[in-house]
This record gives structure tokens, sequence and C-alpha cells, in this order.
């Protein structure tokens, strides 16, 4: 499918994608670039690069297909370092979490004939770093493709098959569109598990050792979604700052009229509630979208 | 273990320790009181009750041990109910999430000599109702016992050993302290899972499907929490109102501090923030509390 594949950074999604082309022969060479020799070795200890490097336009030089697999902030300083040395017809993507901030950062620095094709597959575990990936990941999950306007076709078509051999399906939405629809789906639920185990950190040492202790009730849930990479987030949250805080805004008004039914004893208008909050439950069943994954896992959706 | 034993409600967490007492043995005869046809159909049709009946009186007639497994807000008729038929020395325990109304409410109509031993399995799934039971439920889980002063040590001490036999551990808090830390670990995450299922419920159509759609990104797993019994829930809220109120108020505090952060693009506060919360999760997979619980799980800590 591709001659040489440049991976900048090989966590989690990266080293996931990079076991998938490995597994189905879908690049002749693989080469990692990362900023740590750690990660570098390990890359080459889990046999997903055959080449490593620190430097980003050594890794990219001759490469059909780049994958920028790192935090959105560090996009607009990879996409400067790669310019000069990308080669005429090679395809630029991404696995970011955000999309119109991807498409601002990358555009603008690209050489004419260098297809930049954005992507976000909706996977993911609360665990980082090369070792955390597994090749079985992305199956039964969604792909979504963001391109911009007059984007190449057949970088699209690329993109796409590569994600649909990791057992992705593939969708298509407008970057700010995407950003909207992943500020509820993910990133507000992402912001409201860091600050629900931040309050719990912070509670006297006695409470704090029996909050751990007896985390099973439904806690235990938020402290797996706020294990999620510190940086990575930090990054999202920024990127994505207006429509996250359209949707917190949100979020806070219907908070503020639970309260306010808990204080009155107002049982009616809870109860309604948790019974409105059902069918969207079932809608995510049905989708088979219900079980999280795990490298345990070769059928996410059974 | 026990002669003759009536469960007051037998749903999930009812029918669970039910089926443990089928398997091994613990009672002679069991007795299951509810509402409706359907469930007493179940609770037969399951092989957990010899008896059923919707008459609260006639269920715990002759009981050694009456089991109250209904929302909290139905103890205070139940247990004025069973007031004139319970025998001496019978105990009365109970599975509810909040324990000061529990002992609030049940305590004044018990007559001398019958023990009250208030208990809350740290176990439970979002699915409702007998079929939804399972014998494995509370493996490796904790069985909190919150007995007012001058309870019974006997009472106590058959009430733990059922609840080692169903694979509990035990321990044991003071009511208030109890309802306090389950305000954190508990009825907070739930309370932030319905509102913001709910928030996600209020938006156009279209976005709507996509959120469902989409949901794998975290979202998936507020659903799955939102998706417990709405009566039973509605219940604890108001049961547990002033601990509930206090833990929502800490959190809007940090909330507000998050927002702000986003809102001036402060990534050092968020990450800051991102990196402390991974110290609680290291603690809750230490206490081995991580796995969600499932009917296949034959043991959810492996």
């Amino acid at each position: 499918m591709f001659n040489r594949v440049a991976f900048i950074g090989i966590g989690l999604i990266g080293s996931s994608i990079a076991r998938v082309m490995r597994r189905d022969n879908l690049a002749s060479t693989i080469i990692a670039c990362a900023r740590t020799d750690e990660t570098l070795d390990a890359a080459k200890r889990l046999n997903i690069a055959d080449e490593t490097t620190k430097d980003i336009a050594e890794a990219v030089r001759d490469a059909d297909l780049v994958m920028i697999c790192t935090p959105v902030s560090t996009y607009g300083a990879i996409a400067q370092a790669m310019a000069p040395v990308l080669k005429p017809g090679a395809i630029v993507t991404d696995v970011g979490s955000v999309k119109e901030s991807a498409v601002t950062a990358v555009m603008p620095h690209l050489p004419e004939g260098v297809h930049f094709v954005p992507g976000h597959p909706i996977a993911g575990t609360e665990n980082s770093g090369p070792e955390a990936g597994f090749e079985t990941l992305f199956e039964g999950r969604w792909f979504l493709i963001t391109p911009p306007p007059g984007t190449d076709q057949t970088a699209i078509d690329k993109i796409a098959a590569l994600w649909k051999q990791a057992g992705s399906q593939i969708d298509y939405l407008e970057p700010a569109h995407h950003d909207q629809v992943l500020a509820i789906t993910s990133h507000l639920p992402h912001l409201i598990a860091y600050t629900i185990v931040g309050t719990a950190t912070d509670l006297e040492d006695q409470i704090k050792s029996e909050v751990v202790k007896y985390s099973a009730s439904g806690f235990r849930d938020f402290t797996r979604i706020a294990a999620s990479d510190p940086v990575m987030w930090r990054d999202i949250f920024i990127a994505n700052r207006d429509a996250v805080l359209e949707m917190l805004g949100r979020l806070s008004e219907d908070l503020a009229g639970l309260q306010r039914a808990i204080r009155v004893g107002d049982g009616e208008k809870l109860e309604r509630l948790f019974r409105r909050t059902r069918e969207i439950r079932r809608g995510v069943v049905e989708a088979g979208q219900h079980i999280p994954p795990s490298p345990d896992d070769t059928d996410p959706k059974s």
C-alpha cells in the first residue's frame, strides 16, 4: 500500500496503527520519529519501526505517507520542519482529536503537491506510549476524515483504505462540525472526569483513602477516563476552546437545575430526567459502541 | 445458615444475593415479595424463590432474616407493615445506598428483640430487575455494614458471614460517614453522568444522532452509568441530599476553575491537574477495584 511511512510520534494510537501495517504488510519501511530514546527503543523492540530518528526532516524524507501522532499543539512546528523535504505527491495525515485547529496549523506550511488528509480514530484507552498499543484497537470503531475543501480524492481514498484495513468504518465530517460533536462525546466527559477525580484528590487523607477503596460504586469509571494522557488532553481543551466552553455552559445550566431539584426534594423532576437518559443508552448499545476496547478483545463488538 | 428468608424487593441486588443463597444452600425457604406479578413470576422462573406474595406481612411472618432490597424511599412504609408480625430474634437487613436515612426510617418501627443490621454492597451494574442479577456480582467487592450503636453482635456477624459467602470483603462504617464517602464515589458520578447524558438528549436531532454514533470516545461510559435504575437514584439523591449538595458544591468550584483555565488558555494549570488525577487511578487499580463486573466474569479481579 505504501513504500516509506514516517510516524511523527508513536504512542498508543501511532503504535497501534503501525502494528496493523506490520501485520498486513502495508508499508515496505516504517520510520519512527520521537523526542525520547525510550520511545524509539520501544518502537524497535516492538518491531514496529525499521528506522528511528529524532529528526523530523530526516524521518519524512522520501516518505509516501507521514502520520502525525503527537499532541495537537505540536502540529505547527512539525509541519514547518517537514515542509522543505516532503516529496511531491506525499500524503500527510494525523490522528488528532481536534480538526479545525489541525487544518489551520498544518496547511499553510505544506508545499504544493503534498496532500493533507486530517483524520481522527474514535478509539483509545487510558494508557499511553508505544507499549500500550494493540492491533485490534480500531476494530468496529469509527475513523472520521475531515478533509478541507479541494483535498485530493485519491489521497483521501488511500487514507480511508488504510483505516478500513484496521477494521474501522469510515465517515466524513466538516472539521468544525467534528469539533462540536467531539466536544460533547469526548472532551466534556474527559473534563468532568478530570474535575471530579481532582475534587476527590483534594479531600482529607482519610476520606480519600476510602474513596479509592470503595471506587467500584461509579467513581472507578471516572478514574479510568481521568488517567488519560495529560499533555494530549491539555492541548485538546485549548485547541477546541470555543466548542468545549459552549457545551460546558449547557452542562452547567442543567446541573444547576438538578442541584435545585435535590435541594427542594423534587423527586419527580429527578426521575423524569433519569428516565430520559436511558433512550440515549439504547442508541449507543444498538450502534455497537458500548463495549470498551481491550488488548484481549479480538472483536470489540461481541 | 437461615431457615426462612424473606426478600422485600428482588431486583438486581436482591436476586443476585438470592442466587448465592440457592447455590450454597444458605436458606431452607426463600420468600419473594414484590409489587408486580412480572417480578414475582421472574423470581419463580429463575428458581430463586420458593414462595411469592405481594403482602409484606405475609412475606416476613416466621422469617429469620428479612432482606429489604427496594428503593430507600419505601423503607418507612415497609418497616411499618412488617413490624406487627416480625418474630423475636429476627434479623432485618438492607442493601440501600444511603445509610443514615435507612436507620431513621426503619429503627423506630421495629419491635424489641428484632435486630436491624444496615448494609450496602459496593457492587452493581446499570441493569435492573431479577433477570439482571448474577451470583458472582459481589465477588471481590466490599460489603459495608453500618450498625447503629448497640446493635446485636451476633446479628452483625451473621450478616457478615452471608456476604463473605457471596465473595465480599466486609468493612464497618458509621452511617453518616458512609453517606459522605458514597456521595463522592457513587452519588456524584451518577448525578454528573445523568446530567451530561441529559444535556446530550437536548441537542438538536442531527448532532444527537452523531453523539450516539461516536460515543466510543468517552461518552459511552457516561451513558452506561446513566442507564441505572431511575427510581432508585431519585431516592438516593433525596435521602443523601446534604452530602450530595456539599460534594456538588466542591465540584462546581473546581469546574469553574478549569473553565477559566480553558478560557484564558492556561495549559499549565490544566496539565498540572491532569497529572495529579493519575495518582488516584493508581490507587484504584492497586485496590483491585478497576474492573467492572459482568455476568461472564467468574473472577472480577482477574
